[in-house]
């Protein structure tokens, strides 16, 4: 059981980062499942600093069989507004500051929260059980490589089975991708399954549509599993057919950057300092207008999560996070190539969690 | 293009209600949906009380193609922080008073958004396009008739096909109803399909597991389609086989408890009476502890909207609402039932949208 090390783990950065507080307020589901195990859809957490038997999980009536099942160690209340009732005993029991995730928090809810114990110090406490989490540990690691491990069957199965090809339209591809997922042990899609064929690859965030595939389309499909609440990421870009000149340069460029942005992925390197060096390549080739989003991101129990790779995130690369690697370049009109892994920062080289071959392949 | 006359109505809304506002911020990405056409994971709309001119429509870079497809009739600003940017635009322009979403705004969010206008008066305004999701438009009411038909024409193809049947699990039911209704034309389920067997009829929130399905056992199988973005929402509880006098017993309360809700459903009716109506007959039969949750709750371009049937809602129905009524009575550790449907509030008696039958059905 993971749980109990990783509430010890937020108590001890708690009493580095915030020793005013007596106790904080989770109130994030992902945050609470990864502090708990608990997987209901509504829950609130104190985590008193001294310890579980100090701290209160609170759920409503439709998860107390649930909550008697996945939370251990800790005590349960049972209060349809689970996260008001805890602030009331908190005030009740006479704690003074408590902080609350504010980066989640609703104004509304806040309001709510202080009429619940008026003499309660709430305190900004905002993105702390997500700066745990940016570092996984082995029980995480283990659903991370079986969920990449999933998209990599579904992807080879799909190239095996000749799931590619002129007149499939990109929805039954999208839909056949997430069944094999399935067959290989995932609970479903990491997130809504991409396919972009032809002039759609332009679209960085395409939705699949009814269009079929045609013949020398460049086919950008980005997709993940989800497994055990961890999911995966995952962008391959194929063209149907021999590749034209333009379509093999421009994926030689984004799988240049791609390979820049992978070398720069290190333990102690700056976020920012990695979405650069990838950033460089596509620059160099007067191509950096069309490298509209971020170079990549945390992956978890959250599809995004902390850290993004993009200008202005200062915060070091540490062993242990689970980072994507995805440079795209799009020519609105013609067609666009990304390329995407899931990756392990380590001291040196970042193990890819995601295998599949990162060469262009000419389907068909 | 039904989105003109939602933003209009949601100014009249906003002059009836808020007549102190110049503009209202949305950020809610459902209800930019609903008052634009936009599809994607981030935008934020201004909505000036003067008209579309005046309005503006923020998206990043990612989106800058699908938002010209998509969004008609606004100015776009394409922006990184697009919230954050409208807000300073609009203290350029000198407007004095914005509303925005507090129920959905976060702490953090709120003091960002201040800090982008120093002058301007942010003013608390939740819910408002909320309040117009309630009653639902004919765009609407087509996607939720398409999403309920394709769980009854999912359901009725498992039946005939005998995949309810000992031996079978959890899984494999939830699976193959998602499948089946992705071939009736579902771009995917509406939420994580629930099928519970036995002791686990008796959570209302199970997640299907590997636990094969057993003779004599309660099936609740808790699914609904997304179709256009609109969900539908369906309960059915079978028996395998023929079923024993307790489990008839259970399910002619559940089915006379939502007989009465489905009574009480009209256009004038408090939310929270109908809700009583059906937990009365509940309560008669000395089972009101295992009513363990609200009746229903309203369904649209989200699994959960308003109103919510529960004890303490004060909202008066109205004709065009769509609501779930979903009675269920819990026994754990033995099994439990819950029906439901998917209705569309009107004077008289509402028309089901889910179409299939309710009557006790013994498989196999």
């Amino acid at each position: 059981m993971p749980f109990p090390s990783r509430r010890a783990a937020l108590r001890a950065l708690l009493r580095a980062e915030h020793s005013d507080l007596d106790a904080l307020l989770l109130t994030d589901l992902v945050n609470i499942r990864y502090l708990t195990g608990f997987t209901g859809s509504q829950a609130a957490l104190l985590l008193h600093v001294d310890g579980d038997e100090a701290s209160s999980f609170g759920t409503d009536g439709r998860y107390r069989t649930q909550a008697g099942q996945q939370v251990g160690g800790l005590p349960i209340l049972v209060e349809r507004a689970s996260a008001r009732a805890l602030v009331e005993q908190a005030g009740i029991r006479g704690l003074r500051a408590v902080g609350f995730e504010s980066d989640t928090v609703t104004v509304d809810a806040h309001v709510g929260l202080q009429q619940a114990a008026p003499d309660l110090t709430l305190v900004r406490a905002p993105g702390q059980a997500q700066r745990l989490r940016t570092v996984k540990d082995d029980t995480e690691l283990a659903a991370l490589g079986a969920a990449c491990g999933a998209g990599d069957a579904a992807l080879a199965d799909l190239l095996a089975a000749g799931g590619l090809r002129p007149g499939r339209t990109e929805r039954e591809v999208a839909d056949d991708l997430e069944a094999r997922m399935r067959a290989h042990g995932a609970s479903g899609p990491a997130f809504a399954t991409i396919v972009a064929a032809g002039p759609h690859s332009a679209l960085p965030h395409h939705r699949p549509t009814d269009t079929p595939l045609r013949r020398g389309d460049l086919v950008t499909m980005d997709f993940g599993a989800l497994v055990d609440g961890y999911h995966s990421d995952m962008t391959r870009t194929v063209v149907l057919g021999p590749a034209a000149g333009w379509q093999r340069e421009l994926y030689a460029l984004v799988e240049a950057a791609q390979a820049a942005g992978r070398e720069a992925l290190v333990a102690g390197a700056r976020a920012a300092d990695v979405d650069a060096a990838a950033r460089a390549v596509v620059d160099a080739a007067g191509r950096g207008a069309e490298f509209v989003h971020p170079l990549g991101h945390g992956v978890g129990l959250q599809i995004h999560e902390a850290p993004l790779l993009a200008a202005g995130t200062e915060t070091a690369l540490a062993a242990g996070m689970v980072i994507t690697v995805e440079p795209g370049v799009y020519l609105e009109g013609r067609g666009g190539v990304r390329i995407e892994d899931t990756l392990l920062v380590r001291a040196g080289a970042p193990r890819a969690l995601t295998g599949s071959t990162r060469e262009l392949l000419e389907v068909g």
